[in-house]
């Protein structure tokens, strides 16, 4: 009688088709497959074969087109183990995937995970990843189904692919926005760069100084949250592809500017855009405020807050924002498409008026 | 006037919702996607959106299943620059990868590529590379959708994801082997672990001792190649599939012996192996003479063979083995499947009976 192998004969080799390397000796793989089959394999009548054999096996449904996007996150350039747990590294990794599918109109659907284990990682750290990622997919029912791991000469590897669904002509490009389209984005921006930096400071000494660098408790966590668990505009997506409210979105990973510039390239327009307008929370202001900086730097440079940018056709303004209001969605109108040869240009509160620089959060390097 | 600009629109922002970090200084990403993107990122009709937008977008046709399958390659673990290029590494990644979906009966489609790119990787290498992935993928007219590249604190990482089609209830899983059921290999068995030890092995002094070790540069070359640029078996998992003649199916790329396991497990079945039947290819027994080594010990326990390993029903047996021979196909039965508690027994060549080591092949590591 071989009891565990009788009642796991699933389990036994699940994901074993593409683990195909071992890990670390301190990672007993079979135990780690084990865990994370019982702990994020959930069955779904879509999935006809998740975790367990040479692939996975998805149905998807007539008039739907696959959304599929790809990232990958190494240690020392997206993430430092000193100020981020593995299981806010899992979440944020899932998070700029659930961001990419929202950037598109869609509906995440799958995850695949490919992982490479450092010498010092532990069978607790793989499973605090998993736990972060899928605390972040939990929300948009998000199956894993399925992965590869092996060991890393040095440092962690993560690649996560994320599939997804958008219904048939629905889906949104950077290449739809038109000249006198509006320019709107969600939420507000530059606070997870803020967060960044926080995180990256020296230690504040809490205890003599309460409040160092006039910024409150209150403000400084709600930043480092920012930074490390950003919330992918999944709804705010799939409201804008099903109403076909926009002509184009990007979801701002690499800085207002920089994606802005995207869209304008894709699209070959040009745009204005309201530097006074763009939406910049209270602690991302007083962060800037304490530490001397232009928050209008922070919102135009900050990668990575996962935000959506989009393009509307100024006919569709009211519809837009009265539905956007039903549905408690932040909105903010920041510019208007021009022709291409306007270039990028953009307008301060003061009313002066300049090209915009061609910069972008470059992560840590 | 941006001429460039304006004629790349699309190639401009290629690949950069995904491609988030930049690689290091002696790569230029602009030119790099831009490269990529001109020599493998064709057009097909069911790629609504390739390289160039947050994510992929392509359609399904009705009445096929999707099938997903990703790796993970790490320099030192999976291959060893020493002696592989990046082409050949490339090559190898790709077909591991195609195995796995041919593995499940599957048609391959589409490609997404993650890239950690390490200090000393050049925009040579990193199109080398890509070179020898889509010179795996050009036979089955694979599309390159999408990707991610990274800095890398050390090594090259590979992050492969590919995306194949199996008409509905069509898949071959690693579950559906029943008692009675006769047990067959595509191919010959051994040789890539062979190619793998040559390679590792001190270079010959091939002037004065032309036949170093009694194997001829022939047999060498053959064996090295087979390590190098396996074959995936698609072909032959699309007829077990489409004609319905396997009940079981996965690809030999962790060792027949540990990958019949996996069958055996899953489908809870026993297995009689039949040693004296292993396909051994000339070149492999010629290596195995020349080293004084067991080729049926190479055949067990060889990894990356990627030949088919399946069951299909007795009564199938005419069909399959002459619809084999007419599509010029290369099988061998090696067994019969047997009750779980029979477990997994091997009968050698001289009528001594044993059970099978759980051994694999575990990489370079």
């Amino acid at each position: 009688m071989q009891p565990s192998r009788q009642r796991l004969p699933y389990i036994f080799t699940s994901m074993a088709s593409t683990v195909r390397t071992k890990a670390r000796p301190t990672i007993r793989e079979f135990d780690l497959i084990r865990a994370l089959h019982r702990r994020h394999g959930r069955r779904a009548p879509s999935v006809i074969q998740g975790i367990g054999d040479d692939a996975a096996v998805i149905t998807s449904r007539a008039g739907q087109w696959t959304v599929l996007t790809t990232d990958l996150l190494t240690e020392g350039v997206h993430f430092d183990l000193r100020t981020a747990t593995m299981s806010d590294i899992g979440f944020r990794a899932a998070a700029a995937n659930l961001s990419d599918v929202a950037a598109m109109g869609g509906t995440p659907q799958y995850l695949l995970v490919a992982l490479a284990i450092p010498r010092t990682g532990t069978r607790q750290h793989v499973l605090q990843l998993y736990r972060g990622m899928m605390a972040a997919c939990r929300p948009h029912r998000v199956r894993l189904i399925g992965g590869d791991t092996s060991a890393s000469g040095d440092g962690w590897f993560i690649s996560v692919t994320l599939v997804g669904m958008v219904p048939h002509r629905k889906a949104l490009f950077r290449s739809g926005a038109r000249i006198g389209d509006l320019l709107y984005v969600t939420g507000t921006i530059g606070d997870a760069l803020a967060g960044l930096r926080l995180l990256n400071e020296p230690p504040p000494r809490a205890r003599r100084h309460p409040r160092t660098g006039a910024l409150s408790a209150r403000h400084r966590q709600f930043l480092i949250d920012r930074h490390l668990h950003p919330t992918a505009r999944v709804a705010e997506g799939q409201w804008l592809s099903a109403l076909h409210l926009a002509t184009s979105a990007i979801d701002i990973s690499d800085g207002l500017s920089g994606d802005l510039r995207h869209i304008c390239e894709e699209s070959h327009v040009g745009v204005d855009l309201d530097l006074g307008a763009l939406p910049l929370s209270p602690a991302c202001v007083a962060y800037a405020t304490s530490r001397h900086l232009d928050p209008v730097d922070l919102a135009l440079t900050g990668g990575e807050d996962y935000e959506l940018l989009f393009t509307a056709s100024a006919r569709q303004r009211p519809r837009l924002e009265r539905t956007a209001l039903e549905r408690g969605f932040s909105l903010t109108r920041i510019g208007k498409i021009h022709p291409f040869r306007f270039g990028i240009q953009a307008v301060s509160s003061h009313g002066r008026r300049h090209r915009l620089p061609n910069t972008s959060y470059e992560h840590f390097t």
